[in-house]
């Protein structure tokens, strides 16, 4: 799978797909990605991609020609997906993150400032996600979080392929707590179950300590875990 | 404000801390950052940070002894909120980063794996973060968001006052869409009433929009809205 990024800030990207398990997935040839300078497509001298929103108002919006020239340069690019990262959209979910995967490539297009023309997304986006409620100064982490998301996804990515299975959300439920060695740490011991060798009675344990921090944390998940499971 | 990060992937940081706005933040000295490698803790030569899960199951787990001396580095951490970045915590939100960006610093633990041993959790960690309900290969990108969306809230930080009063959530809606130059982009037309100087009917304009949007793309969003707005 490739990942395109439009951006203004190229160098995270770099950074990132060099290092940890997104490293090891472009070594090994599962992932791939490029990044492209929205800067680059400016059409002027001076590089500026920014002006005043039409109607006043606060802040810079980023132009819709240096966007579209960069989204052209990309052979192909109608055949992808075209990702705007931006807090007004719909929240990114894990089954999000499975769906997309099976595209052979994607595209983000990171904003700045108040955010791009609208007029780029009405005819070139085709989702518009929002990584959590908050703000931040631009795409560039968003799109990242995405791909990382989706590449977990991609067969022979994870080392384990037990861990995607086992993990928060696919199960509607919260994980439960971990424990590794030493035994005991500062005075801190290991529930005794997990040492029991009793796989019935971990499996018992831990499924209903992930049930009581599910309620206790994210009482809106606990509700559709209950209701799946009627 | 500084952050710190205990991770096993310094790369990363260093590369985001010195891009964009966060790094005009840090060389304005508004912020600055410490990048703490766990591994340089793991107290063995092999620099082994894991282990397999006490009462089995699948991935390795980070084990407690290296995250804690790699904490305990930190002086005076003990005055700092010490976070968690996990899929199973509170979810992050806006208001968050506007409180904890009055600390004079943060801890940002960054997991990998399966997760961290739940000792350091129960014994160290003030708060456990979600930045939404997805799984991601660490804690980095997370811990990154987190000092982003904290960093816009240090006073001196963004360029213009406004640009945070309107945005997202602050108002529990989402953006109206901006428009800026050209006025005629392959064909589309910026919406006539942003010619129109009439600033009533701008904001009200703007006003409808964001509403539309909210309504449609994030009802639970706009249901908060109605009920404050009664």
């Amino acid at each position: 799978m490739k990942f395109y990024f439009l951006t203004l800030f190229p160098e995270i990207f770099e950074t990132y797909f060099q290092t940890g398990m997104i490293g090891r997935g472009v070594k090994a040839g599962l992932i791939d990605y490029a990044v492209i300078n929205i800067r680059d497509f400016s059409g002027n001298k001076h590089h500026k991609v920014d002006d005043t929103p039409y109607g006043g108002g606060a802040g810079m919006v980023m132009a819709a020609p240096p966007i579209v020239a960069a989204l052209k340069s990309i052979p192909d690019f109608r055949t992808y997906p075209v990702v705007y990262l931006t807090p007004g959209g719909k929240p990114f979910k894990q089954k999000d993150g499975m769906t997309l995967s099976k595209y052979p490539g994607i595209v983000f297009i990171c904003g700045h400032y108040e955010g791009i023309d609208q007029r780029v997304i009405d005819a070139y986006v085709d989702l518009e996600f929002s990584v959590g409620d908050y703000v931040l100064t631009g795409g560039e982490l968003p799109a990242l979080t995405l791909a990382d998301a989706m590449a977990r996804h991609i067969p022979g990515f994870l080392g384990n392929g037990d861990s995607l299975a086992e993990e928060s959300f696919e199960s509607h439920l919260l994980e439960y707590p971990h424990y590794t060695k030493p035994r005991d740490f500062e005075g801190q011991e290991v529930p005794e179950v997990l040492l029991s060798g009793n796989h019935a009675e971990i499996k018992k344990w831990r499924l209903s300590q992930a049930e009581t921090r599910t309620r206790l944390i994210r009482p809106d998940l606990f509700e559709h875990y209950q209701n799946i499971n009627k």
